[in-house]
């Protein structure tokens, strides 16, 4: 049996690789680059190169970033004493998106997920712990994922920092905006009912 | 607004080039780059730029390789003598791997497509042409695509070797294997009555 030639059988290995991506579509991107300028593709590859060797974690909020400060950290008019705890940088971006947002931040880089061997030790929880004993810190806002593992993160989060003269807050859980609360899971609608506030 | 430091945005923006993926999936894409190693990265842009300097055409038959004969052509093995002509790379390995052709191919690199603005200049005609006139040649089949553009192709290719002492066949359209009649569409079945035979 003939199939493709061995770079092309390399190249649609290695997009293989990527989340979600099976031999189909791996093929078909490889397809795309094929057919893509010789300059497109050494636009591309060098985007993958230089991602990996410019980009570096804030040595403030372990976000993503170019220099040792992220754009957040090292932006003046920013309330540096509250401090939203995420997940992932994507977290982050999402709440910058909404533009609702003037603290600072704190990127854990995963949640606590036992049965994937993912401890407290895996999370960048030490370096937050040291950043609020050495801040004068008002706030901590724990926007970690609403399901079990963000949850549990969020547990172990507001004890670790019980004592402390600092408030601790959880973003809402509730029914999103423009959705129907006939279609809303029980969980939702509980925790819906839980965060409630007066109006 | 702030967002992804500026390599991670230029990454997302390039491999939002790829058909079929959004800012979304580039996104996912982008963070699973970051997140893998340095040596996984550098050898996913090595393969881009390998497949670009490495793959060219055969200068028989147009199927991608890393010689000037790919591997088709080089086997003394397949019939010479058998074209079976095809829109795309992807078509002949399709039929590479039903392992029910040994002949050889020759791959147009497109189908007739005038709003589009693909002509038969576009496609590999003339090279086909010149080809069938300078070799002894039995059949010529054409598997071009069962859709508007392919049976267009094939109509073309046909017309344009009238005359010629060549056998010109176009491959069955009918029902697939393991199909059920009663979801298949009128021009299916339409299909494979016309292209029936004897049993």
């Amino acid at each position: 049996m003939t199939g493709y030639a061995l770079p092309i059988k390399r190249l649609i290995k290695e997009l293989g690789k990527f989340p979600g991506i099976g031999e189909k579509t791996a093929t078909r991107l490889a397809t795309f680059i094929l057919r893509a300028s010789e300059e497109e593709a050494r636009k591309l590859a060098e985007c993958i190169l230089d991602v990996k060797q410019k980009i570096r974690l804030c040595s403030v909020c372990f976000n993503l970033t170019e220099d040792n400060l992220c754009d957040i950290c090292a932006d003046t008019s920013r309330e540096k004493e509250v401090i939203c705890v995420v997940e992932e940088p994507d977290s982050l971006i999402a709440i910058e998106e909404s533009g609702s947002f003037r603290g600072t931040y704190h990127v854990l880089h995963g949640s606590l997920s036992p049965l994937d061997g993912v401890g407290p030790e895996h999370l960048r929880i030490q370096e937050f712990l040291s950043r609020i004993a050495n801040n004068r810190i008002k706030e901590i806002i724990i926007a970690t994922n609403p399901d079990v593992q963000g949850e549990a993160t969020a547990l172990l989060i507001s004890k670790s920092v019980r004592g402390l003269d600092v408030n601790v807050t959880r973003i809402a859980l509730g029914v999103p905006v423009g959705g129907n609360l006939k279609y809303m899971d029980k969980m939702t609608l509980k925790k819906s009912l839980e965060f409630r506030r007066g109006i």
